[in-house]
């Protein structure tokens, strides 16, 4: 793609609202490098409302603030086209909108050093409600860890609860994740997540939004950001969801989409397991329990080892092993630990000091336990 | 049907194992008295067996043995044909043999005063493993008042945990229960829930068995007593089941007997959950999670009230109010629990003597909790 294009795509995004369906249909005729030719000519275009054509009068300070905000912040811009751009998004232009968007998004800003491209190869969403319970947050902190050390990037939305205990276990076993926002991608949101998201860039992962620079979350953009979600992985898992939860919105995509739709079952007496099971009742969501589950559902079989980890090939990564050394209620030395783990104390106090960061570990007068907060910075 | 009929289904019961599939080819062609009068006439009849003509030489002993022991327990012989007789047993005889079992019982011993015929005519099993969690003791219990509640009869195997846990919730609301026992009917099995069957049949419910008087529980009679609760009931819901449970052998007959097959979920971090979800993952069994998804489907849809209650037509038993008013965790003084449960202190305090019998509620400091021991007497 040229940069033409890539600021045509710019121009558009900030003169318009990200998702909106009309922008599916404009572009079905043309490019975006021509309808910006026409509204710089002054001249009418078909599909191009009076209020997008009202904004880009003021599109060249939109263009130059938006720039200045992604450049204090280090956010690429990265569209169609480019190697960096995920698979996926396109197949949103064939859906009808939900909730008022739909569509593959004119561009996205990006958040740190790696390949898009490269890490939604294979990715999995691991979304959920934001008032998880303990249960919640535990089975996403380790379905995401399952799933990370089998080679997929976890997918999710930064949210409190489910979200963030999803992106904090890829995290502890040293795999990248993905943070997509309903905000800017500049934007530490939710505030209290500012330092879990510093963290999923830091590990090589990205925070990822198609709303510029600067822009505020709002719950339309929460909805249409679900669908950027499920359509940049291979399958969507929701841990957790009360009956009306907005993470089964995501589900709803994936399941549009023609991709997996799973979900995990709970305690029937957990208001935050009435969602997931309602969508397997309804045949909305397959039931899993594991990463293993999750694999069948990709097609990926029983004995599958997914994508593979690029290093480490098949083998549990030491935050794996480590978690798995640990006890829920029984505090061990690092001596044990480690024996359980398989390594050096060393080694293992390094895990050990990564996992309390992610509040999966706590140590306790010397000695190390398992710890799930609900949700935690 | 005679009394010839009854006697010689009796007699063939008693020198034959009930459930050999042998039975139902016998029984194809010929009645139960022609089989008896040629086996007393000393002639050969086709698919007599050489083991049930020699144990015929004893038939008089066994007969009077079983009569003995049965009226000294208070049991009644019941046939099919008998007014008492329940419906849908004889389906099994239309199915090949599972575990060395199957076909219609040539009768029933049962205990209890009840009719054995009206309280089948709208029942659910609830079954489940013995290692049970308190989840799932608490989940069957209620899911069993609730089924009571709206007017089935909960049957189950009177085992430890699940099954007592079901036994128990509908007698905690003042509905009748049945208990089919792999014994004899007068057995007291489990032992330790001797005091549990005797407030079953004190309560207006039943004890029922196909084995004589005496005859002990073996692997092989749980595994064909299965048979007997899946076909008595309209549908099977399995609480808890470890990946190999027996539990599974309920809703495996069910299954096979066209009946609904209803599994509830728990949480993915518990062994006696996975029995239960690998089911539903199966396609085995729908994920129920309230007694309103059982009524759904029994096809009396989202809206039905069940078969309803004989007395009380639709209003929850004060045994179901007051278990509503207790709390897990705030021990409440009688009034409260009144109060809340919308009747007399009075009345409350009886039921809650019976709810504690039931081990379903607990007394501390002359204050009332919510208790639910994963197994008591």
């Amino acid at each position: 793609m040229t940069a033409a294009d890539a600021r045509a795509r710019l121009v558009l995004s900030l003169v318009t609202e990200p998702g909106d369906p009309r922008l599916v249909e404009l572009l079905r005729g043309t490019t975006p490098v021509d309808v910006v030719r026409a509204l710089e000519a002054g001249r009418r275009h078909p599909g191009v409302s009076d209020a997008w054509r009202e904004r880009f009068a003021r599109a060249d300070v939109l263009v130059e603030r938006a720039r200045e905000a992604a450049e204090a912040a280090g956010l690429r811009w990265v569209v169609p086209g480019d190697r960096d751009w995920p698979r996926g998004l396109e197949d949103l232009d064939h859906l009808d909108p939900l909730h008022g968007a739909t569509g593959c998004p004119l561009g996205l800003w990006v958040r740190g050093e790696a390949s898009l491209g490269e890490l939604t190869r294979h990715a999995v969403a691991v979304v959920g409600t934001r008032s998880c319970t303990s249960y919640g947050a535990t089975t996403a902190s380790e379905l995401a860890a399952d799933l990370g050390d089998t080679g997929f990037t976890v997918l999710s939305g930064a949210a409190f609860g489910i979200d963030a205990a999803a992106h904090r276990g890829a995290l502890a076993v040293g795999r990248p994740t993905i943070a997509v926002l309903a905000c800017g991608a500049d934007a530490d949101s939710p505030r209290a997540h500012a330092a879990l998201l510093r963290r999923i860039v830091d590990a090589g992962g990205l925070v990822v939004s198609e709303q510029p620079p600067g822009q505020v979350p709002i719950r339309a953009r929460f909805l249409s950001r679900n669908r950027l979600i499920a359509a940049m992985t291979v399958g969507t898992v929701v841990v957790e969801a009360a009956r009306r939860s907005g993470s089964l919105n995501t589900l709803h995509w994936a399941d549009r989409l023609g991709r997996p739709t799973m979900a995990v079952p709970g305690p029937v007496t957990s208001a935050q397991s009435v969602g997931t099971h309602q969508a397997v009742r309804d045949g909305k969501a397959v039931l899993v329990t594991e990463h293993r589950d999750v694999l069948a559902e990709l097609g990926l079989g029983p004995e599958a080892a997914g994508p593979g980890r690029p290093e480490g090939h098949g083998h549990e990564s030491p935050g794996r092993r480590t978690l798995d050394a640990l006890s829920w209620d029984r505090a061990l030395p690092l001596q044990e630990v480690a024996d359980r783990a398989g390594a050096a104390p060393g080694e293992t106090a390094a895990v050990l000091a990564a996992l309390a960061a992610e509040g999966l570990a706590v140590q306790v007068d010397g000695r190390w336990l398992l710890h799930q907060r609900a949700d935690a910075t």
